[in-house]
C-alpha cells in the first residue's frame, strides 16, 4: 500500500515551510491543503484539536503536529538518505537545542519588533539582530549547521529566510551587513531546489504583513 | 574510561527532577551540583551561556541543556533497558508532542494562577485544571503514558507532582476530585523508587513559594 501523506499548511508559515522542505529532501509525495487560518477547516480542528494550528502532517490517517516534531518524524520514517538528524547522540541533542532556540526566539521577537511602538522598537530590533548574530556564531565556519550536510537546524532556520526581507524593512537594517556569514549560508541553502522551490515569495509576505499590521492597528 | 556525569541542578526544579528521574531509571551514577539561582556559578554560565538555566547535564565535559532534550539524550546514550522513548516513530512523535504540551502549559499557567490578582485568579485556576484534565484524557485507561511501561511523558509530567500540593493550596481545589485517574497514575509512578526517592518534598516547596510570593509582592 502506498503511503497517504497530507499536509495541512498555510503558504506564508515558516513552520509549514519547514515541513515542505523536509518532505522535498526525502522525495515524499504528498497532498498539500491550504488552510484559511481565519476560518479553519473541520479537518484541521479534528487533526490538531489541542493547538488548532498548522502544520499538521497526516500520514495514513494519523496526525503529527508541531513542525520540529514533524521534521524528526519525517526523518525517522523516510529514513533513506539524506538523513536530517545527526547520527551521534550529542550532535542530535545540540541540533534539538538550536531548533528549540529558534522556536523560542525568532518569531516572537520579530513580531514584537513589527508591532511595537517607537520606544520599544529599538529594543526588539536589537534583540532580533542579536539572535541572528548568535545563530551565525553557532554556524561558525561550517558550510551547514549539520556540518557538511544540510540537516535539522538548517531546515529549522532557512524556513525563516523569506521573512528576512520583512525583518529588514520593519527594522531598517541589512542582514548582509549584520550577519554576512549567515547570508552566505542562506545562499548555500538556496542552491538546493528543495529550499529554493519551496520558500514563499518575500515580497508577497511583506505585503501580507502590511495588511495584517493595518488590520491590527485599526482594532 | 568511566563516564563522568555531572548535573547542574536546583532541588525545587521540576525540570531538574526530570533529569534526576531519567538518570535513576538508567542507573547512571552522577555528581549533582546544587545551584544558587540568584547567584549562578561560573560553571553554569559557562555550560549554558544561552539560557543560563538549570538543568545542565555535563557528560564527559560536554554540556546538554533543556530538560526534554537531556532526557532524550540520556535515553539514547544509556540505551539499555528500560527504554524511555517508544520504539515506533509515530508513538515517539506523540510522546514528544505531549512533553512539549506540558512544557508550553503547566509551569506558565500555574505561575499565573499563583501570582494573579483575585479577578484573574479564577481564569488561570480553570485553565490549569483544564490542562490536567486534558492530560488525564490523554492517559485514558492506560497504566502509564508509555502504555505498560513508564516512559518519556511519564518522566515529563511526574516531575510536577511535588507541586500539586502548592497548586491545590493556591487554587483551592483538589486534584483527587478534579482528576482522579491522574492521581491514580501518580500513585503508580510513586511505586517506582526512581520517582519516589527523587521528588522534592511538597511542603518544603509550598513554603518556598510562600517566601517567593511575599518577596515579589513587596517589590
Amino acid at each position: 500500500m502506498e503511503d497517504e501523506v497530507v499536509l495541512l499548511d498555510s503558504w506564508a508559515s515558516m513552520y509549514g515551510t519547514r515541513v515542505r522542505i523536509a518532505l522535498a529532501e526525502k522525495g515524499v509525495k504528498y497532498e498539500r491543503k491550504e488552510e484559511n487560518l481565519r476560518n479553519k477547516s473541520p479537518l484541521l480542528l479534528q487533526m490538531n484539536p489541542i493547538h488548532k494550528k498548522i502544520p499538521v502532517l497526516i500520514h495514513n490517517g494519523n496526525p503529527i503536529c508541531e513542525s520540529a516534531i514533524i521534521v524528526q518524524y519525517i526523518d525517522e520514517v523516510w529514513n533513506q538518505d539524506p538523513p536530517l538528524m545527526p547520527s551521534d547522540p550529542y550532535e542530535r541533542a545540540q541540533a534539538r537545542f538550536w531548533v528549540d532556540y529558534i522556536d523560542q526566539k525568532v518569531y516572537d521577537t520579530s513580531r514584537k519588533m513589527w508591532l511595537s511602538t517607537s520606544e520599544e522598537h529599538e529594543t526588539w530590533k536589537k534583540e532580533l539582530i542579536s539572535i541572528f548574530k548568535q545563530l551565525e556564531e553557532t554556524l561558525g565556519d561550517k558550510p551547514f549547521y549539520g556540518d557538511d550536510t544540510f540537516g535539522f537546524v538548517d531546515v529549522g532556520l532557512i524556513s525563516f529566510y523569506s521573512w528576512f526581507y520583512s525583518f529588514e524593512k520593519y527594522g531598517n537594517f541589512k542582514m548582509e551587513v549584520e550577519c554576512p556569514k549567515l547570508v552566505a549560508w542562506v545562499k548555500r541553502c538556496m542552491q538546493r531546489e528543495t529550499v529554493s522551490k519551496t520558500l514563499p515569495d518575500e515580497k508577497e509576505l511583506y505585503d501580507r504583513t502590511l495588511t495584517r499590521k493595518k488590520a491590527l492597528e485599526s482594532k
